[in-house]
């Protein structure tokens, strides 16, 4: 173990609870084999109930389960499996900490009562079209700019983004129009470079599981949008949170774009019950973006009410002035009108669901 | 080619319009294998457009796709492959028919302005639970009592449902409420029994490419809530919608009820964005099942608000006077107190929606 | 619960032991939710140990877990979750029978020491296809012939089957080259006709958990395929040879033909790993289909000899003699050359692997 | 376009030839929408045909398609979608160059007649593990020793690895054996530590699309090998490696572990078709990791003998002194003993399918 690992663990030992999990034993195994894995779980600290049924035999093990990261009590004679009971994250579970956590950037409350919009396109791409969706976005009540600026690309020969140059575009857009800006960062690099100009860094679906980038947001200390990956379940979409929040920074807005299954019909498929399961089991906020989901601009309008119907704290949506000169994601850009009308929209739903939202600058 | 299939093709022919696919050649194929195609193509009748490149020839083929059916072109020498330009199915499609269908179960509309409530027990169990279920859901809103009598299980000692008894009790509790029945079927013998007493017939998400049931209720010629399966494309959905409309039977109500993803934090994934795509895509009307893929009471209220946004047509909800004591998938089941909150929420949201849902009997 | 359940139900508990399943209890459980759940499981016989942590309660269950069916232990107040800790089928457990099950179909034996060879076409379209292909199968090497008379199409307008007069020209071309014959049946009636014809009925992937069905299979007695469905789990497919051994019918031999996962570059995904946990976890016998899974042919070999090198107990192939002309499936069919090389290979890999195949008649 | 894309793009415009695409037109599409679009293509020098049908118009387009990366012809109005025709990489494509590649890592090739073993624990631990383990695995013919450093972890609170102090430790190991290192890098900084001690290195699945990572190992132009992501298609993994292809690093080696799907048993599901998938579309070789697909020892042997069989050029498995008390992932990892009868076997597969494995040192 490392030093930073190990300064992480004391950390957390000293703060967070007991772990429980269940060790199955086989058919065939023997007294001594039960007896020598109470031995050991002894020697760690852990305790253990044992259970005998007319074939299985199980021992509950009660304790800091990390103890047993480096004890493979799976490969001990006469184990059949062992079945995890609680969670493996505990800074971002409701179990430590009940109450919703409500992130506030610089004014802007992200988790409350407020359903947060941030708009704007996929990739900033000039100063006419970041400054044209800015003005256009802050009028129907956005709160959030957004726009890449380093563009991470299926294929080597797409448009990557403007790097800095971009940064300062939508810098110079944003407090123009008194928005926040939220960017995607993809390096350590890129991490030190967006600090200068954004309020909110965003972590990439693809780099959900980048742990050396997670480390880098978390100790760089700002609110962290952190994108769901495609592959990713919402139990290790929360453990990807617990690295930043272990590093000392706990604003993290988890943000779900669609996860990837058979269906070809949409690019992604919005996993919708995703906003109640991570209420469930989180305290963190959870806001949805659902243009990567949809991949067409025409489902987007439907998904994003979906969203807050199922009780989403916010709304991250991509706006281009001209989508048909979009430089990546063309087609699942809304027009500022079209926009316009879903925020009018749901201004009307807030209310219904004791929400709130202000549509209009 | 059977006798049926005859008559279906050719009744259909006569309806429908041109297919469109592309044969993609290999780099290394000759002049003579290109040749050979088009002889082939024209000898069906078929239209073909040769298109080349520096790296690829294609051919363009226009006509009824079905003709191939019988003609692997995808074997013969040089081809690499053939892609599908435009979908398989053409009954339930929008380029078929552009207007949306409304679909009339004596009097209540479906596929309408009106977003229709469909509410029961899973499993029809004793009288006094159907009827107070019945009582319970009219006074919400509810046009529909659904409840199974004939219940598919994964184990086979699991609670199989009570047959014909159950459809009887479940065929009283409604008239004496007033309310539509729908009940699955699940077989041929089951399609008999149950034309006696229900309104609309439901086909479950395991049976819906169980083709042989499908051309049974197809026949029939009631109503049917075809749900889609667990690992089924939108596209192959439709096709099974297709099987039913091609028996002449033409009340096909579409119904979403999750997919199989890798995600078991629900037990199965809500695809949302269904919604949007089917009514893209179809003229068919579509309702969503938010109990089956919640698996849990506490996530269902959320995924169905979360449809109604998206533009569904109506819901089919589970709702149990005592879900503690339901013989089946009890944590799924909303309590009537529950279900009348929900029910009270969504005539709110159908005003804003442009929908109507008339709240309380 | 209805009669037939009750008897299986009876007839099982005589002959299978406990399960074992763990109950969770919330941080916020009361010490009165504890003992009330304590007390429902004590009226139901079940054995109970209760072990807590600082945060967590559990509570082990030991017994028959389905006179739980019943009792929704999961909405009692203060309950978390329930965590099955083995698993839902019993009598094709190997807990419950640990050698190796061999099924003898009038002296050829699966499961045993000998690979078995099935091939045939996908579809029997005519006298001569058929002959010919029984002719050059079983000079490769081939004990069974496959090849299906009811066609279950995702296309209403695909060709569906010759049925009954298919099933008399596969009998006389399995009979004049001293082949077994294994062919699907798709309904109860199919079921009766293929009685007459077949040796092994053969349950396709999309009938997998049609419970029907497969509890006639199970009373006709005769061995059956059971395909994996394309969304079916190991655990679920294992069930559903559970409803066909709970009949009395043990004759069972297990078939997987690919999984339904995000990639389109195989029709399917052969997940051949089924085959290792398949023989961990059952006595039956495993074969593998590896023509659906590919859909194309030139994918067919390579992953026909790994399914033997994971220790399959036999292939079910697609040849057809001249695939270019086959009305289903043209393109993941092998030409009768093809599959005689396949059949020499394996014989050589037979031996390296400790199993017997004799290519050649 | 940034200063490295332009490069990139001009580079390779050079050397690769044309795309072809389908775009298919609305039924409601008019005769002004068509010319619209044909002005555009030709005004980008791109090659057009036009095939009408009594339905469907479609525009055939040959040319370059990267020129259309920035004219999303998919919003001009008329136009229904877009279909690709051939695939989006070109440097690691077979049309582009057919003969296999064999990469030569200081005289042991991969990708030729010879199945190249990799093996080695899943993380460095300490010195003797690592000594113990380079001897044992030379033993049974190993070329290559594998370890990691730097471990990417889903739970911050795991074992994180030794970083340079292990590489050290393996570069020593597998200089006193006579074997080639290959090890996992995680970032830039990781990058330039690691090139200091490996032949070879690896891309974890995680990073499969961290393209900023994939950039920098081919600046670095050693040999890598790829591995796919756990929800990455055949053609975006493909794509990956056209991104270190495209920095003038040919020496790709791409390897499967196996992709996330619905099913449980294992860890993931090895997708052992993509073995001849990509012989079929791509000149890089192609092993396997049956480790990490399996997530148990005891599946890991008849995985890696399908794998073989399938037509691998080499494995790569985690074997372990101990496994019972390695620090990560223990229970997949194999017994020197384990893994020394696989290798003897591998040796008499080898022969049968025509390839080369020594077996023993």
């Amino acid at each position: 173990m490392n030093r930073t690992n190990k300064k992480n663990a004391d950390r957390s030992v000293s703060r967070i609870g007991d772990d429980y999990m269940i060790i199955v034993m086989k058919p065939s195994s023997s007294e001594e084999h039960i007896n020598e894995i109470l031995r050991v779980l002894q020697s760690l600290g852990l305790g253990a109930h044992l259970s005998k049924g007319s074939q299985v035999t199980i021992i509950g093990v009660i304790g800091d389960k990390r103890v047993l990261n480096d004890v493979p009590i799976d490969l001990m004679p006469g184990v059949d499996k062992i079945v995890p009971i609680v969670e493996s994250y505990k800074l971002v579970s409701k179990t430590f900490k009940p109450e919703a956590s409500v992130i506030d950037v610089d004014g802007v409350k992200i988790g409350g009562k407020e359903i947060v919009m941030m708009a704007g396109p996929c990739a900033i791409e000039n100063k006419e079209q970041i400054f044209q969706t800015a003005r256009a976005v802050k009028k129907s009540g956005a709160k959030f700019l957004r726009g890449g600026a380093f563009k991470p690309r299926t294929s080597p020969y797409a448009f990557q983004g403007l790097e800095e140059e971009g940064l300062k575009l939508i810098y110079e857009a944003a407090h123009e129009n008194d928005l926040k800006i939220v960017s995607e960062v993809i390096s350590e690099r890129t991490v030190e470079i967006a600090d200068k100009y954004v309020d909110v860094f965003q972590i990439g679906a693809r780099n959900v599981q980048n742990f050396h980038l997670l480390r880098e947001v978390g100790k760089a200390g700002k609110p962290v949008v952190l994108k769901r990956g495609p592959a990713t379940t919402i139990e290790e979409w929360l453990n990807a949170a617990e690295y930043i929040v272990s590093e000392g920074n706990d604003k993290v807005i988890l943000c779900e774009r669609g996860i990837r299954t058979f269906e070809t019909a949409t690019r992604n498929t919005l996993d919708i019950s995703a906003v109640p399961v991570v209420k469930a089991q989180s305290h963190l906020p959870i806001i949805i973006d659902p243009s990567h989901a949809a991949g067409k601009a025409q489902y987007v309008i439907p998904m994003a009410k979906a969203a807050i119907a199922a009780g989403a704290d916010g709304l991250i949506v991509e706006v281009h002035p001209q989508p048909r000169h979009a430089l990546s994601d063309a087609s699942q850009q809304l027009i500022p009108e079209a926009f316009d009308k879903l925020c009018k929209d749901i201004s009307l739903m807030a209310e219904i669901l004791e929400r709130e939202f202000k549509y209009g600058d």
